[in-house]
């Protein structure tokens, strides 16, 4: 048996390593085009593009019995791992005219990372910190044609009050996770362009490819058009909304889920239950819970604090939220096996087409954490 | 331009399909080695030579430049598709002499899938349904050496009454997710061997290599010592914990689980909100979310209402969960921001050697729902 099993585990390592040199050519030729297409100012990201090689194999996998799923999620992996390193090529510059960009709160991890990216495209960037409004800040705007406000929420107020007079064609963006009250703030304040963006991921993220970054229209979009098409190059996603059509929703979502996600943890914290058994013995599912509530708890409280705080909504929200799990916590006590049965049927209903491929993507997603 | 891409793009094309035929010539190996592993009675995941195989390979990637994390997460993918295949090679029977195993239940979900392990490992499975009960049941009992109760938490109390006197050497087991009650009930119906088992994964998965089963010991260990192998052999990993620790963790883990996946459902559905737009528009942190709860709701509503109505501690720990929520909404109504930010401190803490390893987790997670 030994022998047998020895020699084909040695054909498998060879298999293997050939995979690494396949890798590494792979991920060489990928940064030959990465030059090409910084040069020419074509996005990192082309959706078509990825969708058409990943058909492709599929198919020709199929035909040598290999599962189309089996290729596609490791083209997936190799495509990310190649945008990871694109960065190093820089981006083209789509504005050639723009002299400086202040960034608000540039030293803060959004800022930091909008900072890195417009480096990278060759645009001057400067910074103003939070030390820096005792001094006289005019200095700061001189010749600036964009600023970027990436401030807590907290904070947003102050700095756009704080602001001096703008050029009329300067460019006021604010990178906020709510829209309308912040954008309101900067049509008031600055009578040009003005745009507003909210980042839908966390700053510790060192590339953008494949983020999506929602954008609302605040004034004169023919005047930041080209930011948004430098931001696509970046790889990212962008989708436009309305601001208070994105309010309604990030109050839906961000809100409660924050409020959910510290009443989980002070629920853990106060139990006296052991986390280290917690995660023995764990099924895959409240694996995930944990694994995100632990990634909650490792971030900076106050940007949580302050969106949950940020209207009187999301307390209503809240309200609105822990009446309803009242209501199922007297159907338990009362035994009333039936409604909830009926009410469970109601919600299956009102995902109706979606539920199948959310439960395919949870497949997925734990299928992941097995491994 | 458009040449120079195009040269680079076609060699890529050629490597991928290089790969593809890696991918084909490894699995076939593996099929291999999985008919050995079936002979001769060997796990099918070995989680010491998994992990001997991903050090090497990512020293040698790390060497050619190619990122250790991107062979490992390449590797690991390839593997969980070799234990999709590798039960058509069947298992080895580790019990020669055990005749005929009878799985009450048999055509649930759970009742099926240890059908299918059981028969693939050579053992005779008879199975007994619900409409059976009102016949003469006592022939499905004939000759039979283990019994698989695999039925609903509230049908168990009757399948345990209703079972007839079971020769002193059948094995009596159960596959329910609470442990205590059901353990107690099979000790006092029947003198023999008795053992508890909680399959931690959905039963819609087609194989078990990597999936988590826990036991907890009934009465004589050494008569089903060889199920608990024979499970191995399958793949699975086992642990062993007493059945009242098991339910407190269960309780704590299950009931509040399902309750929030309830509240969350009703709340999405009652709530006037279009879930294309909300599926649109999320971040991927909360992406998790909807698919999670997507999941939930493409289930069968009874096993988790049961589980929930199973104990009044549920219940108390249900009303525990909300005085939380109450509370931590009194400080967001109270504009207490210092305190809550104390909370969070205190919660941190209390995560505090596990809350980097889960943020690298959910790192991992969310870079998978990007792709």
């Amino acid at each position: 048996m030994v022998t047998e099993l020895v020699t084909l585990r040695n054909q498998i390592d060879k298999l293997d390593k050939n995979l690494i040199n396949i890798l590494s050519q792979r991920l060489e030729l990928v940064n030959k085009i990465g030059k090409l297409k910084s040069h020419y100012g074509l996005p990192i990201y082309i959706p078509e593009r990825e969708k058409l090689i990943i058909n492709l194999r599929s198919k020709e996998a199929q035909k040598l019995g290999v599962s189309p799923n089996l290729i596609k999620d490791i083209l997936n992996r190799i495509m990310y791992e190649s945008y990871i390193n694109e960065n190093e090529n820089g981006f083209k510059k789509l504005n050639l005219n723009l002299k400086k960009i202040l960034i608000i709160g540039g030293k803060g991890g959004m800022g930091r990372l909008f900072k890195k990216m417009l480096i990278l495209s060759g645009y001057k960037v400067n910074i103003l910190e939070k030390e820096d409004w005792n001094k006289n800040i005019d200095n700061f705007f001189l010749d600036i044609k964009m600023v970027i406000i990436s401030v807590p929420i907290s904070s947003l107020d102050y700095v756009i009050k704080k602001l001096p007079v703008l050029s009329k064609k300067c460019i006021l963006v604010d990178v906020t996770s709510i829209k309308h009250k912040p954008i309101q703030k900067m049509l008031k304040k600055h009578d040009g362009p003005v745009l507003g963006l909210h980042p839908m991921f966390s700053s510790d993220n060192n590339f953008l490819a494949k983020k999506l970054i929602i954008y609302c229209h605040g004034r004169y979009p023919e005047s930041y058009n080209w930011f948004l098409n430098q931001i696509k190059i970046w790889g990212v996603k962008l989708k436009c909304i309305d601001k208070i059509e994105h309010d309604k929703y990030m109050s839906f979502i961000q809100s409660l889920r924050y409020f959910s996600m510290l009443t989980h943890g002070f629920h853990l914290y106060k139990e006296n239950i052991k986390l280290k058994e917690l995660l023995n013995f764990t099924s895959p599912v409240y694996n995930i819970d944990l694994i995100m509530i632990g990634r909650f708890f490792s971030q900076n409280p106050n940007l949580y604090i302050d969106i949950i705080m940020s209207s009187n909504k999301n307390i209503e929200l809240i309200k609105n939220y822990l009446k309803k799990s009242n209501y199922i916590l007297s159907l338990i006590e009362q035994g009333n096996k039936t409604e909830l049965i009926i009410l469970f049927y109601k919600i299956k209903n009102w995902f109706k087409y979606y539920i199948e491929s959310l439960n395919l993507k949870s497949n997925n997603i734990l299928r992941h954490i097995n491994n």
